[in-house]
Formats: structure tokens, C-alpha cells, sequence
């Protein structure tokens, strides 16, 4: 029943006008809200109409009692009504000539309820019989700041190279804003939910078309055609980097996506063999999914695994090299002789001229830290260099010193200024204060173009699943 | 060359009267000056010197020119002179009858220097023939909350059940930090460095019987007497629970470790098979063992494996049902009659009530989330409940709004309010207005006497760490 080519779903990504349809007038915070915020928040620059049967205006906008009362075409439709009224709103917008509906309304296939799961097919066969495509139900729709449409007003309005398709609303919003935090950029952003009309493939296949994706990050539950699946896949990882986070890979996870999206999970081996065999980076949850974004968008990828380490503290250096080398990443001994070259300036007392180099003593020292940076990043030993600051070991002046926190961020302004790849690991604190300091150096180091990582153990984690990427790709190449 | 009973060293952590040897008297940010601020802090009662030969005084407190010119006796001194007078430090306290210095002095055995190993020999052997003992040099000393005595201002003034003996200082002050952050609390810590004279295993045995301690954790580059060590790990164990993170144990981490404190790190195979044996808890990052403290000290060991998951977002609810299952936890389905039970008062859309159960739509009814909380977890199919917020989900508001940040801690009075034991995952933010508010929900849940974890994988980790504990200990017994 689907179309030959799915590339027309373009038009999804750049409505020339949208109706939020059963945004509620009454309360400023309400769910329904978001939608309409993202987009003012965007200063979407075409039609925007706003429906709702009890009339009235929001923020100084008229809102419409039906969809048929819109002077104006539609084109898209965001659907926040009560999910048994959705089927009559496809009518409707079919009438209206709207092309596409995207419902964030829940309650439908995903409750495991009969009458609620018939609901949902009812929906689908409405839309198919009168021509409007639907984006979910229960999910959040679309975001893609190059043509100022967002689900959320907190997101960056800058595009990147990254896409995601996301099952879930809640985890791309979490995603998309972590990663945003750090720098990350995105294309086309887009939660599909339950997927009555348009799923996982139909976006793929968009996707994989799509120039201003370079790589694509995937929150899958479940899908509904394998094999169609397998063949975009194998299509879209010739050209593009895919990272994917497979949702219900346990009994208790498969459980917990049939109340979700209601679909069916799969078997956790597939996914880890389908993942293996077209070189797809596969990751277990959102911190993960976000450090590997981090880590694409920002790090070269280094000419191999020898790992130079810089930082602060003593036990941290042994921990931090522990963590290094248990993901299959090497920490070189310094020769004597580079050794040598850095203790020509450099106390030996409270400094360890080793690697990892602990330039505790010498922190303050802007110009020995950059010096020995030089030094050990111009040895041929060196494949990257990772500055580390574990902000939370310094505890005489009550917080972490704002210029403590910003210290690696002032001695770079840009990737590329060391002859070799540079990562950052500057750990977060939960105490205001403290964030407030650290804030400033995660914003200094991010503004760098350096991948920020909050522990050693994530950026270990990242960078050996980059090199493990970059190796499985030259093999296959 | 020990003395037969090592519990002879309880004196260290009450000292008479303690002098500052080598206080910096021109900067108040310098590092010398951490000890005072900490014994001030925390109001130290007994006679405190300081000692400088330029005189002078800080802050109101007059400063000696030399040891021998102090009126009154001396317990214990803090050296933080520069290490080649360290020797000579030695042989005054001797003649001033003091009976053990801490060097927090670095530039010893830990640089590799030839000269500057001879020197950390030469101090151990002043102090042995002199009847001194020593603790370090390079480390941080003790903090013992009971009897006034900390190296750090910012550290908990009450006393817990927690003991640690660290070999790093900085190790130590992250550790105590993080955990204190979340509600730990401690008996005795020691950074104990290179351990010229007072080693480990001495430090074990005094905490060993030291009745306030019952929880041990330990942070350990090497051991120099590795048949001792297991002799009296083999007697704590019998009656507290040890947790301990070994530091080198990867080649790379291992050489950091010779860099650090010049210990010998050990194969992994060795100690990963001592921890087997013996039921000590093995953890492989201070994160890990931060986590480890605080499930030891606040949450009750469940009567099994089985999870009541309980949050919001639907996708975070597959995510986290996959973190717990991924690491031998079960997250069983709720049966019908117990889902109909909900249902009654729970609106069916936006809410999915299976396990976990999401209760995103009705999570601003603080009365439905406790009935709730109240049916799912007097089921009997329920040993434990998690508690989740994924707080960078609520993007409606532009932050995380503090009533749903501290939502769970009005849930809860305290642990014990509900008939199973109840752990809280909340995460945190690197943003500061968010950082401030989700502060606020930790802080809560804290002061209720709940664990709180920062990701679900770090609650599903320990959770199952603590559960792995507890059934071998009933298989030993």
C-alpha cells in the first residue's frame, strides 16, 4: 500500500503552513503549549492557525473553532485532540487538502486496550483511503531548524549534520538536548511513535536521500518490515555514519515497548548481528548515543589507539589510564628523553612527567601546561590526547574555581590547535555553585570545537567505538 | 620491624594537640593552607600550632618559627615542608616527643628519582630509629569527624558507618565529596600515599576493630604484604562489608600507579579472585564505588530480584526495564487484576500501567502516584522500587521545573514509607538553572533517607551489586 518512492515525504520537513489542532486555550503550561512555543520560539515564517472549538485567541492569536473556518491552505497538521475524536480530524483535514497529520495525541494501540487498539487501525485506514499521511499517534512530530519547525523551544536553532529517528518522543528530546548541551548539531529530527502509517522505513528511505545528514542516530522499539529494514540500511551505511539504540533488547525492555509504541521487539541477537555485519555503532542508552554524537561531530578520528593523558591528580591519573586501556586503548610509557624536555620547566614535585602527566602542582601555569601539551602531542607515540580535570578533587577554596573549570578551554581556541586529535573529560557537579563554575568550562571547551566528555569512563567508551567504527570500515572498504 | 599490635595506631585519630609544620603565611589559596581551614571548620578543641620559619601569624593564630620553640606537647604534626628537610622534620618531633607526622609533602619515591627514593628510605629509617610514626609522604592524612579532625573544610561534620582507606588523596577527597553529596557518612578516612612506614595493612587491622566502622572501602594502588592483607581481609569480612576499587590493574594503569605512589600494582586476575573469595565487593571507578555507599547505606536489602519500575516517559521506562534486566534483575509484568486496580483512578492515556509503569499524564497528582506506589508495591510479585525522573524530558517550561525535580521527595518521608525498599534515580544537569533545581529534588530525597542515583544503569549496577553481596554471604554462612 505504500507509495513506489518514499522521497515525497520531503514535504514533511517544510510545511508551508501549519494548524495545531485542540491546543488548549486555558493553561499557559499545558503539553498542548509546547508545539505552539517551539514554533514562535523558531519565528516560523508561514501561515501558523490555531483551532480549537471554544475559539478565543492565545498569545494574541486568533484561534479557529473548526479547521474548515481557516481562510487559508494547510498543509500539515498537528493533532493534540482526544484520540477518539482523531479519525474524524484526518476527515477533516483530508477536506481541507492538508497532506499530512502528525498525531501527538496517546491512548491508541500502545495501552493494550481492544477498543483503543481497533481506534488506532480505523485511524490508519482513514488516512489511507483519503490520501493524508500520519506521523504517529503518540509521539512528538518533527523537528528541523532549517525550515524553523521544532517540537521543542529549547532546542538550537543552527543545523547540523546529524538526523535522528526516534520511536519515542521523551528519548528524542532527551537526546537531542543532551547532545545539543555539547555541541551537536542536527538536520531532521523526527519521533514517529506507533507508527500507524509512516514508520521507521518510510524515514530511513527519506534519510538516507537527505544531503544535509552525514550521520544518523536511531531509537528503535521495533519494526514492522526487516527486510526492508536490512536493505535501506545497507544503502544508507555505504555513505553515511549510523549509531542506533535498540529499546527492549530484555523480556522486562520488550514488555515495556509493547505498552509503548506497541510493537514487537526482536530478538537481541539480530540486532547485535545486523549491527555488526553493516557496521553500525551500537550503543546501550542515551548517554551513549550522546557521547558517540559527541565524539563523530567533533573528534578526528585519531591515526590509532595510543592515547596521550593530561590532567589533574594523582589517583585520577591511575584510574583514568585504567579506564583507557580496559576498552583497548594503549597508554604509552613517555620515553626518558620527552621526559627529559618537560622537566626542563617543570617541578618534578607535585607533577607526574609520566603518561598520563599530572600537572597538579603546575596547574596555574597556563604556559608550562601549553608547552608540554606541544611536546607530548608532537611525539610519534601519540595518537590523541585526552585533557582531563576532576573538578571535584578541589576542595581549598570551598568550590571548584571558575578558572579551574575553563583552564583547558583557554589553552585551545580551536580543535586542531595540537598537532593531534584533543578530547576533553571535565566532570559535572550537582551542587549549583559548583555547575555554575564547571558550566563555564563545558561552554568554553564546546565553543572550542572539542568533544566534552563527564567521565572517564564515557570518553574511553567513545573514542574506542569511534577507532573500532573506523576500523571495521577500512576493512570492509 | 611492626610492633605486635597495630591497634595501637587508634591514637591517630585523636590527637592531643596537632602543629602545622611548613604553613604557607603569604597565600591564603596555597595548599598548606587546607589543613587549617579544615581543623577550623570544623572547630578542632585541643592545642593547634603552626610552625613557619618566617613567624608571623594567619588569621589571628600565631606562627612559630621553629617546632622546638612551641610551649606546649605535641601529638601529631602535619609536614608540609619541602621534602629534603622532611628527614630533619623527623628528628625534631622525636625531640619534641611527638608521636606520628603525616607528610603531605610530595617529590619522594612516586617522581622515580634515584636520589629522591634514597630520600623517602632515609625518612622512613629516621622515624623507625626515633619511635615516629609516619603516614605518606604524598597524601592527605586523616579525617575522623568524631574527634575534630579533617583535611578538607567541605567534608560532613557527622560521623557514619563508613570507613576508607585510600592510597590516593585526591581519590579520597572525590569520594568523600560524591558520597557525602548524597547522604554518606563517615567514621575514619585515611590517604595514606607511599606509605613509607604506615602501610595498609596496618591501617586495616585498626579499622578492623574499630566498632563504629561497617562498611569498609577501600582504594588501593598495591599491597607490600600480600599474605598479610588477605589474613585480615579474611577477619573483616566475617563481619563488614567491603567494597574495594583497585587502582592499575591495566598495564597502562599500572604504570601510573609507579608514578603515583610507587607501589606495585598486582595482576587483575589476583585480586579479582581475592574479591570472589572473600565477598568483598569489587568495583572498577570511584562512580561505582560512590554508588556502592550509598545503596549500602540507605537501601534495604530486597528479598529478591524483582523490580517495580515506576516513572515518567515511555521510552525511558523501555530503558531503564532494559537496564535492570541487562544486569540480572527482573522487571515482572503486572498482573490484570493489579493493572485494574490502577486503572480506577488513573486515566489510561499518556499513563502506561504495566511495569514499569509510566505516569507521565498524571504526574502532577502526588495523590494517584502514592496509591499507586501504595497497590504496585504491596503486590507480591514486587521486592524493590525504582523511583525514575528522566528530568531533561520536562522542556515545556524551558527548565525542569523544581516541583517535578523534588517530586518523589514528597512522596517520601523517609525509606520505610512504603511496605518494600525504594531506591530514586534522578538525573542531573550541566545546565545551572536546571542544575538548581533538580539540587533541590536530590537534596529531598536525601534527607528522606533514600539512595539516589544519577543514571539508571548506575541504579540497576548497584542494585545488583548489593544483591550479588548479600546471596553470597548467605551461601558462605
Amino acid at each position: 500500500m505504500k507509495t513506489a518512492s518514499q522521497h515525497d515525504l520531503e514535504f514533511l520537513f517544510e510545511p508551508g503552513s501549519i494548524a495545531l489542532v485542540g491546543i488548549t486555550t486555558a493553561e499557559a503550561g499545558h503539553w498542548t503549549r509546547t508545539f505552539l512555543d517551539g514554533l514562535l520560539e523558531f519565528e516560523f515564517d508561514r501561515p501558523l492557525y490555531l483551532v480549537n472549538p471554544k475559539g478565543g485567541e492565545i498569545q494574541g492569536h486568533k484561534v479557529y473553532t473548526s479547521l474548515k473556518d481557516v481562510p487559508g491552505n494547510i498543509d500539515y497538521v498537528i493533532g493534540l485532540v482526544n484520540a477518539r475524536i482523531a479519525p474524524q480530524l484526518v476527515e477533516e483535514c483530508a477536506q481541507k487538502g492538508v497532506r499530512a497529520v502528525h498525531f501527538c495525541t496517546s491512548g491508541f494501540s500502545e495501552t493494550g486496550d481492544e477498543q483503543r487498539m481497533k481506534l488506532e487501525s480505523e485511524l490508519a485506514e482513514v488516512g489511507r483511503k483519503k490520501g493524508v499521511r500520519i506521523i504517529g499517534p503518540n509521539c512528538m512530530g518533527i523537528y528541523c531548524p532549517e525550515s524553523r519547525v521544532s517540537f521543542s523551544p529549547a532546542f538550537p536553532k543552527e543545523s547540523g549534520p546529524v538526523g535522528v529517528i526516534s520511536q519515542s518522543g521523551g528519548n528524542s528530546i532527551y537526546m537531542v538536548r543532551q547532545a545539543a548541551l555539547r555541541g551537536v548539531r542536527f538536520s531532521k529530527v523526527i519521533s514517529y511513535g506507533n507508527a500507524c502509517d509512516i514508520d521507521e522505513n518510510d524515514l530511513l528511505e527519506c534519510l538516507a536521500h537527505d544531503a544535509d545528514t552525514r550521520i544518523l542516530a536511531l531509537y528503535i522499539e521495533g519494526i514492522k518490515d526487516g527486510r526492508r529494514f536490512r536493505r535501506i540500511l545497507e544503502e544508507i551505511t555505504r555513505t553515511k555514519t549510523v549509531v542506533l539504540l535498540k529499546g527492549g533488547t530484555t523480556e522486562g525492555g520488550a514488555r515495556a515497548v509493547a505498552g509503548h509504541t506497541a510493537a514487537l521487539a526482536g530478538s537481541r541477537a539480530t540486532w547485535d548481528s545486523l549491527c555488526k555485519q553493516l557496521g553500525i555503532i551500537q550503543v546501550s542508552n542515551i548517554e551513549e548515543m550522546v557521547d558517540v554524537l559527541v565524539t563523530l561531530s567533533f573528534l578526528p578520528v585519531p591515526g590509532g589507539r595510543n592515547a596521550m593523558l593530561f590532567g589533574i591528580g594523582g589517583g585520577a591519573s591511575v584510574l583514568i589510564a585504567d579506564e583507557f586501556e580496559r576498552r583497548g586503548l594503549r597508554v604509552p610509557g613517555l620515553p626518558k628523553e620527552i621526559m627529559a624536555q618537560i622537566q626542563e620547566f617543570t617541578p618534578i614535585a607535585g607533577n607526574i612527567l609520566r603518561n598520563p602527566v599530572d600537572y597538579s602542582q603546575a596547574m596555574m601555569n597556563p604556559d608550562g601546561i601549553r608547552r608540554t601539551l606541544d611536546i607530548v602531542s608532537a611525539w610519534e607515540g601519540t595518537d590523541f590526547v585526552v585533557v582531563f580535570i576532576r573538578t571535584g578533587q578541589f576542595v581549598h577554596h570551598g568550590v571548584v574555581p571558575a578558572r579551574v573549570a575553563s583552564w583547558a578551554a583557554m589553552l585551545f581556541a580551536k580543535q586542531g590547535d595540537l598537532p593531534k586529535p584533543v578530547a576533553m573529560v571535565l566532570e559535572p557537579s550537582v551542587v549549583p555553585q559548583e555547575a555554575e563554575a564547571i558550566w563555564a568550562g563545558i561552554s568554553g571547551c564546546v565553543a572550542a570545537g572539542l568533544p566534552v566528555y563527564f567521565s572517564f569512563a564515557a570518553a574511553a567508551n567513545a573514542v574506542n567505538l569511534l577507532l573500532t567504527h573506523a576500523e571495521n570500515r577500512s576493512t570492509i572498504g
